[in-house]
């Protein structure tokens, strides 16, 4: 079959590949779309030192399991099922897990990937496939609702205009949150923010005082963290939502002085994304650039890394 | 009147200095005892650009006030009480605060102290004025109780042998904490907490793996972070109890990645340190080097910077 494979000697589309081999828990998922992510342009500069196929975020059509014939997504992180940590719900840090696309496991820029059945989710009619790739990076965003105590009534301050801060900020503004302000680079992109009704400000017009209950990081840049530390208030919370790859170079005494809370976020809860992107509760047509076929993912990957993009597709 | 007074020439013993000024709200205080704190020492290499009298665990006689010739102990915060962070509560991050001996507040190395009345807190006669100068620290460790919540089934690694790596561990035990290890440089002072029934291992023996539910940095080192999250498990918390001059140089991959909660502690509750310590369930005897008269403060700063120093007093 034909799949983006990376390897040591970069990236690469190839049509030799075999069709993934399934383990016993395992369903074969024939690939309609999947959508190029910050982490898998990360991945091609060395992040993880991963091999294989990539792809983590996509749609497709159960070939095997309970769901045969039918349109599914598919969480990332296969559990082992059997340590502590999946034992008490919180699988998606097992230590023995394998990530789709990202660690120990082919991903989804394929004709076909092997996931979990218990990974899998089907998703409605009303979601076409497009929309539908977006559920992993949704869901991704939908875990601030679970890690945050959210009332409504913070000030929040998310910053990156980017695809996960988009979402994140559609998220917020969907729990009730009305005090929210996106900060960012990109003018083009403050503007489809402001389109659906966020309020937007350009980083050089920030006004750097400490006023935010909360503060989302989702640039992606080690500026992010110092950044936030400005912002947020004493007793307030910064969540971490994007890794960077190499080191940070700051100052914590803020975070000791005033007491604040910094918070890791990583994978959430498919259900509630299916839901609001079936219910046009989180729009993700403006974030979609362009498809390009499996042949193009090298150019997909370049288009999806400069300034101006959101989320590229590929299609097998 | 004598004080050990800081400025741009660097810390000198005065004798020459006015009693200090009495605010409406303020009450004049005697200073029997006072210690010297690893803040004390930073202030003194530049942190937060303090001029003026160095000190903030004390101990005295108050001359003024409801509780005037009964000994007193003194929260160093000294809040306007008309923000919306003292309305709430939230004190000691009052952005009009000043703190004693470390912002705009001269401080307790001094023959007298100005500190508002609803800082003091009596002392009860079973508690000797040496331990009382220990009131301020104790409190910072019993903030731990605060922040966290505890079950005493957590895995929990302290990291630091001194005096508030020693505090933070005996107030974690006295909250029932049962696996705790104290990780340090120094074998002697280990030795002291071996004695008070706590596990110990020297830094270099220490197996690095994630097995902490909550790890504590008192290190005061810009080595305690990175530390911090190769000790912490997945979903688990680390504690900053000091702060770092200068920067950190780290990788924040870990945070999002295992999704760890980072929270930053500093103050703490005055009346169960005070119980803890009237009541010997806080032992502090082990921890006092020496004392010295305040003409000897700048010896006595040396001697409180050396490797095996835990708390040096000063006396006016």
């Amino acid at each position: 079959m034909k799949a983006v494979y990376l390897d040591d000697t970069g990236l690469s589309v190839r049509d030799d590949l075999e069709q993934p081999t399934l383990q016993s828990d395992e369903v074969l998922v024939k690939v309609l779309k999947a959508g190029i992510c910050e982490t898998d342009l990360q991945l091609v500069k060395g992040y993880m030192q991963f091999q294989g196929v990539l792809g983590h975020e996509f749609v497709g059509i159960a070939k095997t399991g309970k769901y045969v014939g039918q349109r599914v997504v598919g969480e990332i992180n296969c559990h082992c099922r059997q340590c502590a940590y999946c034992r008490n719900g919180l699988g998606n840090h097992c230590p023995n897990r394998t990530v789709l696309g990202i660690l120990n496991h082919d991903g989804a820029f394929a004709e076909y990937v092997a996931v979990p059945q218990v990974n899998l989710h089907r998703i409605p009619d009303s979601l076409c496939d497009d929309y539908a790739t977006f559920v992993e990076p949704v869901a991704a965003a939908f875990r601030l609702q679970e890690q945050l105590p959210l009332d409504g009534d913070e000030t929040i301050i998310v910053l990156g205009d980017g695809r996960l801060g988009n979402l994140c900020a559609q998220v917020l503004k969907l729990a009730g949150c009305e005090h929210l302000l996106v900060v960012g680079k990109h003018p083009e992109k403050l503007a489809i923010l402001r389109e659906m009704g966020l309020q937007t400000v350009v980083l050089n017009q920030l006004e750097k005082s400490k006023r935010a209950d909360i503060v989302v990081d989702c640039t992606g840049s080690p500026t992010g963290l110092p950044l936030a530390l400005e912002l947020v208030k004493p007793c307030g919370t910064v969540v971490m939502k994007t890794t960077v790859a190499g080191e940070h170079h700051l100052s914590m005494a803020p975070v000791v002085i005033d007491e604040v809370t910094l918070i890791g976020s990583r994978c959430g809860p498919f259900e509630p994304a299916i839901d609001a992107l079936a219910g046009g509760r989180i729009i993700v047509e403006p974030l979609i650039n362009a498809t390009y076929p499996l042949d193009d993912a090298p150019l997909a990957m370049v288009k999806a890394e400069s300034p101006g993009a959101f989320k590229i597709l590929l299609e097998p």
